[in-house]
């Protein structure tokens, strides 16, 4: 097998199909890149048995062929060549030589024949989305993904698919974030539950450029996401996701209004008072105009207090303050609202046709001054 | 006490004075920054007993005092106020305020009366030097310090002055650089074993400011660097520091003139087949021409070759390749000179009028291909 492609796009290559590499595995041959140079094109795939991935190398194959090459030793060499042309050359022993202008590295191969292949997902009826648009519900949901194995279902996200809605759920147990938009065109009903370490590593892949797609296709087992010259398969959490539709109410009794980041920076400012495992709440008091910030810890007390525009009744409530900024920083409106009902209830940041929701249950204090 | 100065200053000074508080110590006051607001004027002191540091603030007094705040606590707290004015506050039972528009802050303070101040040391006859040479010289030779405590006298450096030369050196058994410039006037003789962790201290203290300059005094037992607002003091390491001169040759069979960032990154590119631990040498192979980079590790090998003008006899020498690249990082220059005697003796980085000198050991090798 030999083919010459340009390092960069080697280096881009050699970046997304790692992400399917696992660090650790009992299977020596999946630390390895599969690359297909036959039937004239090139193909790096990796799998990690949750996740697969095959991206198209834009180069010219000399000499038709595949071989699997360590990811991590070949990912550092291709980083360090000169900026032109590379060439690769595995010979009938599998031994690899790469080439750039007058440096030679050589490195033991393997032949493949023992690699893992991801699952083939058939490419029928697929969902069509904006690359951003994932890419940015995904950051702005996934860090309340619980990271707590003892219930499965919640380390995934839900992806649902309602006619010509998309929408993308998370929770943990103690919040819920919910991102929805509409797509170009109408589609079957269709849930799956994804692996939130397969959500960030699609994220990573998905490009900010603001006109391109990406096509989604799902089996029980498997959703296949299909972009440009690449294609990621995750395999899926089995089981029901939460009625979290049941969970959200629309009823409040106290709605503010407020500057996103006035707010934010007062939050952190509160939070340098807590130390690692201390979970002291902060507490909210909001009156007319104002919505006060309180902190007490054994290391000092803080009281700020942010304008606020109020309707309905006065409110003082406690939550963790990493929930409240988790959300806020999710947001991007400058002025946004939150909704109370009581301070035992959960309160809900959201915009008015709730493309966004994000959930927080409230924290238990006693009366601080 | 009461004293009110601008949120930036106040987080300047912090971060300051900070780098004398040691993050482990069983004198808790010394986790404390000592705030002296007394004859109009603010000075924040702190003290980890082998480095002091007193810098002033910038304010106003409203109430002359003095009090211990805890250094942490204190600086996250105004890194996230607003910037505007901060009044800081103690008052009879040390609890301390810092308000800030609407925020409000919070803590127990301490009378500061059991704080251990730095040792006092005569500004007289100081040593002048441009802050930013200091600066530079520290960052260039500060990489060779040992950080093996069995030898004290390899975990500092030595400052020497003699004449109107200013020196500082640094080895660690298998190199040793050194960097030496001329300054404004002449000075009495003196040298100085500093601590390494001291060095790198007064290196993020220093301005790179092309103008300000640092004066620099000297005792038996401490060094003091004095710049426009701030003082900061070292304990000095007992002991006779080792004759480097002696250990300088200039008798050399091999030079050759390469260029810096070729060189570099030829040495990085084969350090991409060596892994933690794994101390495999990089062979040079000079001949009429080009210098030729070679690696053989259990990963693979790898060979690659720089243009070189050479004078003098062929040879074929191995290093530690992290020790070349330290030494070629912390030059400047675009071309540099490489002096070889033999494969058994040190190399020399080096400029002709000696100003930094980079001395390396080899490494035996077994011939590779």
């Amino acid at each position: 097998m030999k083919f010459i492609c340009a390092q960069q796009e080697l280096v881009n290559r050699t970046n997304i199909v790692s992400k399917a590499v696992p660090s650790k595995t009992t299977m020596s041959i999946l630390q390895y890149i599969y690359i297909d140079a036959s039937q004239g094109r090139i193909r790096f795939i990796a799998n990690d048995m949750e996740n697969g991935i095959e991206t198209q190398v834009n180069g010219s194959v000399e000499e038709e062929g595949y071989a699997a090459i360590e990811a991590s030793l070949f990912s550092s060499i291709v980083r360090t060549l000169p900026g032109s042309d590379v060439t690769v050359t595995v010979d009938d022993h599998y031994m690899v030589s790469v080439d750039c202008e007058n440096t030679h590295f050589t490195l033991p191969g393997r032949s493949g024949d023992d690699f893992t292949f991801p699952p083939e997902v058939e490419q029928m009826s697929g969902v069509e989305i904006k690359q951003m648009t994932l890419k940015n519900f995904i950051s702005q949901t996934a860090f309340s993904i619980s990271t707590n194995d003892a219930n499965k279902i919640m380390t995934g996200e839900l992806m649902e698919i309602d006619g010509s809605t998309f929408s993308l759920v998370s929770l943990d147990g103690h919040r819920i974030s919910l991102r929805k938009c509409e797509l170009g065109g109408s589609y079957p009903k269709q849930k799956a539950i994804i692996p939130g370490r397969s959500m960030t590593k699609i994220r990573d892949i998905l490009s900010d450029h603001a006109e391109k797609s990406v096509s989604i296709y799902f089996t029980d087992k498997h959703v296949c996401f299909v972009m440009e010259d690449t294609l990621f398969v995750s395999r899926l959490i089995d089981g029901e996701y939460f009625d979290v539709k049941q969970m959200m109410s629309s009823d409040y009794e106290t709605k503010v209004l407020i500057n996103r980041r006035q707010f934010l920076e007062g939050i952190e400012r509160a939070m340098t008072l807590s130390q690692e495992g201390d979970k002291k709440p902060i507490i909210l008091g909001i009156t007319d105009g104002e919505m006060e910030l309180k902190v007490s810890s054994t290391r000092g007390s803080m009281n700020s207090s942010v304008p606020a525009e109020k309707q309905g009744k006065d409110i003082l409530i406690g939550f963790n303050p990493k929930f409240l900024t988790d959300a806020l920083r999710a947001v991007e409106d400058d002025e946004l609202d939150i909704y109370f009902v009581n301070p035992k209830a959960p309160c809900f940041i959201r915009n008015a046709d709730s493309t966004y929701v994000y959930m927080i249950l409230p924290i238990n204090f006693k009366n601080i001054d």
